[in-house]
């Protein structure tokens, strides 16, 4: 059961996944600058990971607070809140993990919670949105298993694993998870997910782990496996969507739904209803992180292309809702139109 | 001005592309056992340079040859170009440089050459060959480069540079140095091109050594790139182009062809006839190379994926006639019905 993140009295504790599948090594950050400086590095990465990383980096930074005046822990807790806001502009969780965070200091101070108190409560609230988010990838993993199909190949780009959330399922790999658990065989495709190799390096160790069986391919060998008929469905995560359906994702998960489109094979989201945005109306207005040209230049400190090349590195891609089959969320399946169909799982 | 094979008395020099671009190192390969391991190994690559450097490879083992009986010397050059077939089973011009000098043999055994006659032939006819190869890319530069616009756009996947022919032009790079020295302002996106990296190797290099712009990027970044209208045309080369117009051609050009449909870009195939087997009517009989599963799992020695990890590494695709806007040979542009103007092409 792999949880890549966890609270400890001496602080919040990642399993550091730039060193994995060769190394698996425990981080503990003391202090919410090195929780920023975690999810800005990929310490830990993947939408709802940062969610619950983020609310552990605000209770963290109340407990390192040692004034004693509300002003002042107000004020400081803001800037927390700044500081984390500031590492990763896509994944809507962070800010989502935030607000919540936000929410719960407002309604202590109003009834009248003492600064003590209030870190308490903090901290019970960073671990509620935690335990709140693999209970809503058990719920994903039990609604979205039902999509697949017996004796079926599964493609997945990227990491949406439990280490991309708060842990024990994730969400594409937790519809994964729920097919098997449902008694079904399922073979995965595993895109590698260049630059960072999330698929190699995370998608691959996970169902490993798990004993699923995984076949690992690069990017770019999607298509052919299509065309050949070795694939029966598309599930992957997502770090934003629109309140009209539109999904931003790793870079590459639009080529995957154009080419899923051209096959007639289902192209499937899964997320909980906190990586909805509502206050975005369509994917035009999610903000694409731009990451540094090292990552596309250098694997580890080996050089890969000539000195100096120009290079493109946005972290992700926005595919349009008319490609995407459904939208599996801790709700139920979403299907279009996403505009009502995902305002309704709000109300329900 | 980049040849990346040539011959000289001690042998045939090739420039070994799997150190670029970090390194120029040249080899010297003696025999013809070590043209084949040349070829296997990828020092060179590149469907028309694979033919170059079998056609050298041929010369290499009939100068080789110590014997004086015809019937010794006829069944060792068999043999030579048995060896020489079994490196790379995709690009066909390694099969048509091989008959080629195999004629060349057969005529000049039949006209009542000696031995040390057939000997000078041969490296004679490898010679034409490569020139040939030169000349065909000048032409497909020529050809191909009044097909782009300027101030545009160009994406290329893989190396189809000079690095993969005989030299000087390359086909997809050929077209983009036609449109270059017709006056055109041409920016390039190259595609890194996994498992083996020849785009961000090779032909970031070849283009940066050129001073013409281009802009690297991973091969899952091209959908996004086409949907925010930054690309207006893809050109590729071709390991073997079948009858009716199917492209084999490196592994992903498939993803590449169906997402210029889906954007309206044209698609371009840049090749030599030599490329062209009208023996394939359709892509299906094509022949797709599977290579090492270490070509997936490390770079250069580094570990990237869980160990013992099951991978897929088919070193081709094959993009249907009807993605291919047009083919440009030597011969000029040839369109759809492609079993046509193809066809009409070896006849002109």
């Amino acid at each position: 059961m792999i949880i890549p993140v966890k609270w400890s009295d001496e602080g919040v504790l990642m399993l550091d996944q730039r060193l994995l599948p060769t190394e698996e090594t425990w981080l503990t950050l003391k202090t919410y600058t090195e929780v920023a400086d975690g999810i800005r590095d990929m310490v830990v990465r993947g939408a709802p990971a940062i969610g619950v990383s983020a609310a552990y980096g605000i209770a963290l930074g109340a407990k390192q607070f040692v004034g004693t005046n509300m002003v002042d822990f107000e004020d400081e807790l803001d800037y927390v809140g700044e500081v984390l806001g500031k590492t990763r502009p896509t994944a809507v969780n962070l800010f989502w993990a935030i607000d919540e965070m936000k929410k719960t200091f407002a309604e202590a101070k109003a009834e009248g919670k003492s600064i003590s108190e209030i870190k308490q409560i903090l901290l019970d609230k960073a671990k509620t949105i935690h335990e709140e988010d693999i209970e809503a990838q058990r719920l994903i993993a039990s609604f979205g298993g039902e999509l697949l199909e017996n004796d079926s190949t599964v493609l997945t780009h990227c990491n949406a694993g439990a280490l991309a959330t708060g842990g024990v399922w994730g969400t594409a790999l937790g519809v994964i998870r729920g097919a098997v658990n449902q008694g079904k065989n399922i073979h995965v495709f595993a895109d590698e997910t260049r630059p960072y190799l999330q698929g190699a390096r995370l998608t691959a160790w996970e169902l490993k782990e798990d004993n699923i069986p995984v076949t690992l391919i690069t990017d770019n060998m999607s298509g052919y496996m299509m065309k050949k008929g070795r694939v029966q469905a598309v599930v992957v995560g997502s770090d934003r969507i629109a309140a009209n359906g539109d999904v931003a994702n790793k870079i590459g998960t639009y080529m995957v739904a154009v080419l899923a489109k051209e096959h007639g094979i289902p192209f499937y989201v899964a997320a909980p209803l906190s990586t909805v945005d509502l206050n975005c109306p369509t994917g035009e207005e999610i903000p694409i992180e731009e990451r540094d040209a090292r990552e596309v230049t250098h694997i580890k400190g080996i050089q890969l292309a000539p000195e100096g090349i120009e290079i493109g590195n946005p972290a992700f891609d926005v595919t349009p809702n008319h490609l995407v089959t459904a939208i599996i969320t801790e709700k139920g399946v979403a299907r279009a139109p996403y505009s009502e169909s995902l305002k309704k799982q709000f109300e329900d």
